[in-house]
């Protein structure tokens, strides 16, 4: 008799240039268990990006009326584009026995605990040091000056946040950092609480006497 | 700039019968961090038990006298045996961010979460089928049939207890439930509030601007 596990959500954060994009990427790939939430935005999309793979894209008006209908999980604004993660998707994954993976920013990660009732794991990476930081923001300088501005005091606010995370990895390698979200994921799947069935598979163990 | 983690508590329970002293040694040969509590106990010791390895083993007197003290973070009687687990002993272990593993019934574990501030991870094994646990029990035969009976008694008893633990493992094959427990571990390592040093890790992070 096999003990099912329950779906979840799983939030990994992290400042921009921590290569978490990569990890996640990098999780889902080993792991069909997986599925990763993906975000609607009313940001234009990038070239190589794909509607409905790497986000949704929608108008503004579209996603102002999700917004009014409460249909989000989490939304926000950053930089003048709405992101936001809409409740049937995810629920539908979780009913599946999915692990939901969210990447998205602390006050996102605040919004989905408060509707989903703080069932969910909360990781965050940290840049191993300042310099590395400092290195993988800058590298994306192609960016205008004041959005490489913006990014740092994003990245700032982003890692003073910590403290409301259940998980901190410092990122020193990609793939020890992945081995070790991987344990997390593990670990939780094995929490009592996360079990399907375990009352009558113990009912059974001891009817034999 | 490396993050130390704190000592932690890691109890293991199961049935007798699950292959938990296997595992708990196979657990503490591949990771330096741990260090096994050693008991004590009144029982005398069996051909090839060492004192001081596998028990400290006391007089019935001087046991009671170490209960009196109030020396013990948990301590039972069963079948007429006395078995404890000093305070020092342990306090010195996680001092030095030591996993100390108990391998304790479920008296011992609610003993021990109550003196520690319940700041302990508990894992409980349960056998795979009736068929296994039954095999494993009987196959330990040479044992008077009382024994064998109280034995059985005392494992049912145990299972019951399930619900009291943190997580949960269906003990299918050793070597995949030796890989779960060290998930597990390397998880609750990860946990922010274990680690130490975080504060002024960010602090320096952030000082950059």
């Amino acid at each position: 008799m096999a003990i099912e596990k329950k779906g979840m959500m799983f939030v990994l954060s992290s400042p921009s240039g921590t290569g978490k994009t990569t990890l996640t990427k990098k999780l889902a790939e080993n792991d069909k268990k997986f599925a990763i939430s993906i975000s609607h935005t009313t940001r234009k999309p990038r070239p190589n990006e794909i509607n409905g793979k790497d986000y949704h894209f929608v108008s503004e008006e579209k996603f102002k009326n999700l917004i009014e209908e409460n249909n989000f999980y989490e939304h926000a604004n950053i930089f003048d584009n709405y992101y936001g993660t809409l409740k049937n998707t995810v629920n539908e994954l979780l009913s599946k026995g999915k692990i939901v993976l969210f990447d998205i920013d602390w006050q996102g990660t605040q919004q989905l605990a408060e509707q989903s009732g703080n069932d969910l794991v909360r990781v965050f990476i940290l840049p191993p040091s300042t310099s590395e930081l400092q290195r993988r923001l800058l590298s994306r300088a192609r960016d205008p000056q004041t959005v490489v501005a913006a990014r740092m005091a994003k990245a700032m606010d982003e890692i003073s946040h910590y403290p409301e995370y259940d998980y901190i990895i410092v990122n020193q390698r990609l793939d020890e950092s992945v081995a070790k979200v991987q344990s997390i994921l593990t670990s939780e799947r094995l929490r009592r609480t996360r079990q399907i069935g375990l009352t009558s598979f113990v009912r059974n163990l001891r009817d034999w006497q």
